[in-house]
């Protein structure tokens, strides 16, 4: 389990150092904002629930994994962006499925209602690239594009009802996990959207 | 009380989810910056003063009055707009009024020192509308505006003064908020202004 | 010591009220962008380290300073901007070369591992000015420009080693402060930077 939190941070770390790259930061830019990408999801969520400190200070191990994921796509970013663009997609929907579920397990342990951990998963998820996008000055295109913030719904709201009926051991991880992966890779295949909320800012 | 709270929070909610949809936010989209607006400035406030765990994580009442302020927008925007956008001036002062009062009793039945009181008033008020601006990558034209931060260093002022001189009953929270009210709604009637702090880029 | 972290406050406070002008705030937007500049680093720190409240909101002194650095800057600006721009530089490279050290000692005396607190310490340098550029709907320079995270890591880097042997009284914070300007310094004077990560965005 602990693996695959790390593979999710490290994940998560690659976007933004490529989101650094692009907008040209220096090396340790590129090291902050990949932090930020990586454990700004999960920090925002400690904070809100009063888990003292938040999860990454105790456990350095997060920040050689972030500090590893961006090198190594410093290192190898100008050749192999290519090769990343692609895969990188899907290693990122599986951060955002794990992330999520993962959140939404920490605040129904902690006791928090129900509607408050589903909403804990989705930050959890989404919360990291959305501060990634404001620090480079970006407008966050995740609140936009292919059902991304609904994965994270969906994630968290199944595993929280499975847990709701008692279903046993780490079922309910497993499926919310599936359910948000199929989701996001079904939508980036056939380029699925939630209807749009468009006003028109000149009528 | 309490129901002038949700009133606040789902007013401050319906802004939110109008400023998501002149983003083009999807639906998730539209609930995230809806919840950022509405509890924003409260949120920024529990955590400087080690409230734990913010308000509306005990109290799930807020995401539901959020999630409908904003669903109800997202189905009558488009019709509407044009009947919502005056009231929601005024909704939104009375919000602002009534945050930054009840911020500053906030921090001052923590104990917190006067000066530091009134600056949470302020925050409580003004930084969801901050925050909203900043996610949907504009620059917060609250900082600029027709007296509104003003409105609020004048409400939690007020307030703090006449608990200081120990008014008793409801009279220090009334006084506050009309104050603020009062002011804000002059400074929309007669587009009033603090002077503004200009420096000329290429001086 | 007390004066010198004052002192540090206050220059930050400049710098943010200086953004500020630019963006043609009004007064309690001044005041409020100085403050999130001038106390932004070391509240994110406080806030991810669990220590609460945060260090301000027991010590109104530095609110006071804020706002008398800010209400000179704005009644002088206008005039003594030519004057004030070259020095302000210097005085900033002494607020970071200060925070960074300071935040890592905090870090550190509750007991954070190394690698934590040399993250807080480059945080509690850079992160104020970060909130400013955000909030100004800018891009952060700082994470681009001549070293500026790079002497927060010396800075950091520096005081948790001599710590680690042991060197006593305020040798650290002196070595670690004098090692992060004077690289500060130099970076200023010979243009350096570190290489930028550059990723073309339509390769």
């Amino acid at each position: 389990m602990v693996w695959l939190d790390y593979f999710g941070v490290g994940v998560f770390a690659v976007t933004g150092a490529l989101a650094a790259g692009r907008k040209r930061m220096d090396l340790f830019g590129v090291l902050l904002l990949a932090t930020v990408t990586a454990v700004g999801g999960g920090t925002t969520r400690d904070l809100l629930l009063g888990v003292q400190p938040v999860f990454w200070v105790s456990e350095p191990a997060y920040l050689l994994v972030i500090m590893g994921a961006a090198l190594l796509t410093v290192a190898t970013a100008r050749h192999l962006t290519f090769l990343l663009e692609r895969p990188l997609v899907y290693f990122d929907a599986f951060g955002l499925a794990l992330f999520s579920v993962l959140g939404a397990a920490r605040a129904d342990d902690l006791g928090a209602p129900w509607l408050v951990s589903a909403l804990m998963g989705v930050l959890t998820g989404v919360f990291g690239g959305i501060l990634r996008d404001v620090i480079s000055d970006k407008f966050p295109l995740i609140l936009r594009s292919e059902l991304y913030a609904t994965c994270a719904v969906l994630g968290a709201g199944t595993y929280l009802l499975l847990v709701r009926f008692e279903v046993p051991g780490p079922w309910p991880v497993v499926a919310g996990m599936v359910a948000a992966l199929a989701l996001r890779l079904a939508a980036l295949r056939w380029r699925l959207q939630l209807p749009v909320f468009s006003l028109d800012r000149n009528r």
